[in-house]
């Protein structure tokens, strides 16, 4: 079984990921979506292992005190992180795990798992991400502003990252064909293949 | 204009390189092929510029001289070589420049142009191999035996290159469709698109 790939997917509010995502988990089985743990309570509508992996704050620190959470942070008292045991459970079936996170996430990833794949997803330029925050209607003059101002440091961040996918909604499906091109591309990475040649002649 | 990618293409005999750089170049006009200079004398088949540029021994050590060969050497008294002239000219024309060259000089062509892409095109097994150079039936065995040795030198090589692909001839477009994703992927980079960024914002 030939080991899956770690694909980080980045990209501010207004970028697309979304649909990005949901377009490459429609057209093909390859793909597996890592599912965050949180230590807030479920809604009604959760679904422990779909939404989250629920779990206490005592075992949630338990985890990070044995190191078994690739990232996480705290937000308004609860902790949200990626647990590396479903990841790494993945990728040694083959499958292709899709991690959805922020840049600061990204780059403990990175740190922990440098076999990863880290994609940057933007609208073609500043002004159109603007012009999404601002079309979608239920935001204030101010939080669009946040919003801007986070996009900003988050572009900044690009240095770290492998690639760099245009999600233009004018030809949405090219942004997943670019993701699978580049996902066809590591997996000939010549690092990736060392094993195979040192069979080769025998 | 967006500056084409320089492809390294190296691969033992058998590989069946010529036929999956065929296939690239019939498919895009997007490519050119690199053409060698040499100091050896036409022939009466030969046509300047597409089988080689020919060069006097002058102006051949002239250009080494001068730092105008990418890679060159010398075999049976004659040199062959690459001019970088003509590779940086096709690029800045927004062209990918194909470069079918053994692994001593893709080493070199590395190192003189960082930014390249190399990939090493092997078919599926070291038996296959043989198998493809047993089959041409021109050669005597001590020949075969001599190309296997040469084989096994080069795909020692493969740490020094960036992709691994396998030319399988019952697959014979999926090498060429897999040279295509790198080809995307590598334009997809985020060192390749530092430049969007600075002016994303403006």
């Amino acid at each position: 079984m030939k080991r899956g790939l770690l694909l980080i997917i980045s990209g501010p509010a207004g970028s697309g990921k979304g649909t990005v995502i949901k377009e490459l988990m429609e057209n093909s089985d390859e793909f597996v979506y890592s599912v965050s743990a949180t230590t807030r309570k479920p809604r009604p509508s959760d679904v422990e292992g779909v939404s989250y992996y629920f779990v206490s704050r005592e075992e949630f620190e338990d985890k990070i005190a044995r190191g078994e959470m690739l990232e996480y942070a705290e937000y308004v008292d609860n902790f949200y992180g990626t647990p590396k045991a479903p990841v790494v459970a993945a990728l040694e079936a083959g499958k292709n795990v899709i991690l959805e996170i922020e840049t600061k996430g990204a780059l403990a990833v990175m740190e922990k798992m440098p076999e990863a794949v880290s994609v940057m997803l933007l609208p073609p330029s500043g002004k159109v991400l603007r012009r999404r925050l601002e079309r979608r209607g239920t935001e204030t003059a101010d939080v669009i502003e946040k919003r801007m101002q986070t996009a900003i440091n988050e572009v900044e961040m690009l240095k770290y990252y492998d690639y760099l996918v245009i999600n233009d909604e004018d030809a949405q499906s090219k942004a997943a064909d670019d993701i699978r091109a580049i996902i066809k591309a590591e997996k000939l990475s010549a690092k990736r293949n060392a094993e195979f040649i040192d069979n080769y002649f025998v």
